[in-house]
């Protein structure tokens, strides 16, 4: 995974919060490198509330992260 | 899902409530695309006391999010 | 629930804080808009401590917005 | 309870901490008012050891907050 | 437990480090003092990598707010 | 561990994303010193998704406040 993340800045917000699910996303990446574990996960995510709302705060915390990095995209309005 | 997040700016607090509901909404369905799979939690989440508060971190994550991006909404005082 | 938060300043740290416990509730009941099965999910707060907890968890993420919004009443002093 | 929350402000940063637990507490009491029922979930918590991180954890959020009302107590160097 | 944290600021990142991690075990220890109820959750903790996760996450908290207070030892570079 | 961590500033987004990961590792290290009791708690996550899950929201905090400390590597663009 080279040069996976050269910036946090993006052109919108939206923008910004596809990188915030990104982000989050490499976190399981690194902690969990074998692919087909991470496979062996996913139905069980898909059942369980708790694990996805757990994983809706990752990206909660990234955008908020991402967001103060792009001044809230302020210059846009 | 194009467009939907073209400014962190809300006219009112209670508008950056609601867009902080929506952005924790978002996740879930990026996490989950298939929308009869994220039917089937809907039960789970009104019996699950847990699921529901952890919902609603999520929620106060982005709202703390968008009200920076307000600067609080002090501009209305 | 029309106007229910016009505002984010409070005269005082503990009206940021009553203020805190309010946002933290109004996402339980976006999240799960039937009063009833609210109702039906106290008893089970009650006796859960983690749930307890959590709940804490979301007021005091909402306390330091509130906080940050009222530049943490430093002008009382 | 009535103005147990005059200021934010302390003259050192444990101090600062301390006032964070009072604050985890407060959220507790004003969740779950009966005080029977709060000392009936304390045993539960002394052989919970996630129930215990889990209070920490809003400890930890509250004593930000805290931190930064007092600019990090900096003047005091 | 008298004067055990007299300041936030720390020559390097690493002692800021160690005083988040000292932090976080103040929590648990003004939230349980039976230092023998501890010591009986210590095995459970290192049998439970949630439970190690959750206090990994306490110290992560206590770590921002210290950066925050020591401006992120920008002054060192 | 001695002079693991002399800087939060990295030279890009990416080296700041690694050096979360990194902190995130040592909290657990220090939480858990015997090495063969986190090898035995390392296969617990590979099948847990919640594990894995908090283990990401840890990442995701670091991360926010190496950003910060970097100031978003704004100066890079």
């Amino acid at each position: 995974m080279t040069d996976w993340l050269p910036t946090l800045q993006t052109a919108t917000p939206q923008e910004g919060y596809e990188l915030a699910v990104k982000l989050a996303r490499v976190a399981v990446k690194l902690t969990l490198p074998d692919a087909e574990a991470r496979e062996r996960l996913r139905p069980e995510y898909a059942q369980d509330a708790e694990a996805l709302i757990a994983a809706s705060q990752v990206v909660a915390t990234h955008f908020a992260t991402i967001a103060a990095a792009n001044d809230y995209w302020r210059d846009r309005q």
